[in-house]
């Protein structure tokens, strides 16, 4: 079998290189490359510009959330694209736990504290055994938080566009149906695309129908989000708090509202960090580049209908 | 079957009325009680002098911790003794696997943060798949923890008394090896019973065998570490920090060190609140005073020979 020729660019790493060499791949360079992994998540109109001289077949993109490429028309119908969808899953997952766990036990509140503070009787922190979690989404992090919730004992709802069931699920609904699910929600975790669908998917309604002891976990896109209208409902106690990885707009500005409101958790997207995401994306590049030279089904091909 | 006449002293709720007569059990007054529940956690004399006119041959106390009953030679021979060691694991593991997220994703930071901050590369932030979790002390909390840890991915390694190995651990070492495997551990967990060999067991020799980027997640009971060391440890960057949720003294009393600790996170002891344990303990109750009637073997003897 012939090795195929791969340009990693505009940036490599040795991680990068070792696992397209491991999968039967030489690094080329684009003007003669069979395939391209394209490592910048913030520049498709460079991309658009270098797949001009690049005869690749086939482009991996090394990140889930390739939303501002299909804006920006860069995923060119005439090549294979795959992209990262499923893979940081789990590491995404667990800073979602990490966020509802965090909410839970109030630990925001303890971390600041400077003295012991506890109530014998009616104490806030809660348990995630009494709650129920709506998951917003059922892919890959949908399905590992599911998981991982298994041994905490909540009550799981999951929402998807098809309505198909998400393991660990008391019951999936359609998209359709949020509305009706989110008054039982004690947490509401985003793990959902950004699509047409699903842009401002959380508005003033949303909130609306959620209960005020509610918190919104978002690890997903913050475009998911009103924030305006999140911002509305957390002043007025219309849910009790956000813990947000993901923002609109994206990096947070410094001074916007949702900085000085307490019952808002902000992390600067790190659900799923560089560090976290290479080995899986090492593994996932090398096994592609196996089933490219054997013309086998890629993993995570882009479906231009859905958008993801 | 003749009724239990079983006394709830020195302070009773409905819930625990009810879960006494759900068992078969009538309540009485302390002087003909055949049995009795006792409280308060914070009062063994006060118990002690109850028992002086009370016939009950079986005294139920419904906390796991008993140290301070054993201390104060509350818990007499002649009586059978029940605590609820074990059936608060549940919640206070999810409380140790917030507190181990909170110091991974470094949530306590973030959540006093108003800016964005975030890295490229060599962000902070850890999961738990590449981490190592040594669990000392494999009982209730131990367990139910080493079952929720699964999905995450780390490796865990048990510490107990006999080496019995604990379900979901690589390997379980007895105590006298503790120093052997802390070496290995991004987090170490305490869950272990106080008694007089565990008192004071993270001293510094403890604090100077574990990795400078490792944290300590204390849960159980703050005697188990020798406070002003576990300041020098963390003062001089000997650990990365510590989350606690017990300590010694308890409660911490306003300008302690750890308190102006930036790597000390402090919870007033919320692992298990009464309002989360009364659903399990009401439950317990109920199993004992139905066994006791039966003459069956009660949940939760109480071992004078371990003194948990």
């Amino acid at each position: 079998m012939k090795r195929v020729l791969v340009a990693i660019e505009p940036g490599s790493t040795s991680a990068l290189v070792d696992a397209v060499e491991r999968g039967g791949g030489s690094i080329a360079s684009p003007g003669e490359a069979d395939a391209l992994v394209w490592t910048d998540p913030r520049s498709p109109e460079q991309l658009k510009a270098l797949l001009r001289e690049c005869p690749a077949s086939w482009v991996q993109l090394p990140f889930a959330g390739i939303e501002a490429f299909f804006a920006a028309g860069a995923i060119e119908p005439g090549r294979t694209w795959t992209c990262a969808k499923g893979i940081y899953g789990h590491s995404t997952a667990e800073h979602a736990l990490a966020l509802m766990l965090m909410a839970a036990r109030r630990l925001h509140v303890h971390a600041a504290a400077s003295s012991w503070v506890s109530a014998t009787f009616g104490a806030p922190e809660r348990r995630l055994a009494e709650q129920t979690v709506v998951i917003v989404g059922t892919g890959g992090i949908g399905s590992e938080l599911a998981a991982m919730l298994a041994p905490l004992g909540p009550r799981v709802i999951g929402v998807n566009r098809s309505g198909r069931p998400l393991v660990g699920a008391e019951r999936t609904v359609e998209v359709s149906a949020l509305l009706d699910v989110l008054p039982e929600a004690g947490f509401v975790v985003l793990a959902a695309a950004l699509t047409k669908e699903t842009s401002g998917l959380f508005s003033s309604s949303a909130f609306g129908a959620m209960k005020s002891d509610a918190w919104l976990v978002n690890v997903a896109r913050g475009g998911l989000v009103d924030t305006p209208a999140l911002v509305d409902a957390l002043r007025d106690g219309e849910i009790a708090g956000a813990a947000l990885d993901v923002t609109d707009p994206e990096p947070l500005p410094e001074g916007h509202p949702l900085w000085a409101l307490p019952n808002a958790v902000i992390t600067p997207h790190v659900g799923n960090t560089w560090d976290m995401a290479l080995p899986e994306l090492t593994a996932l590049v090398e096994r592609n580049v196996a089933r490219f030279r054997s013309a086998a089904e890629l993993e995570g091909l882009v479906d231009a209908a859905t958008g993801y």
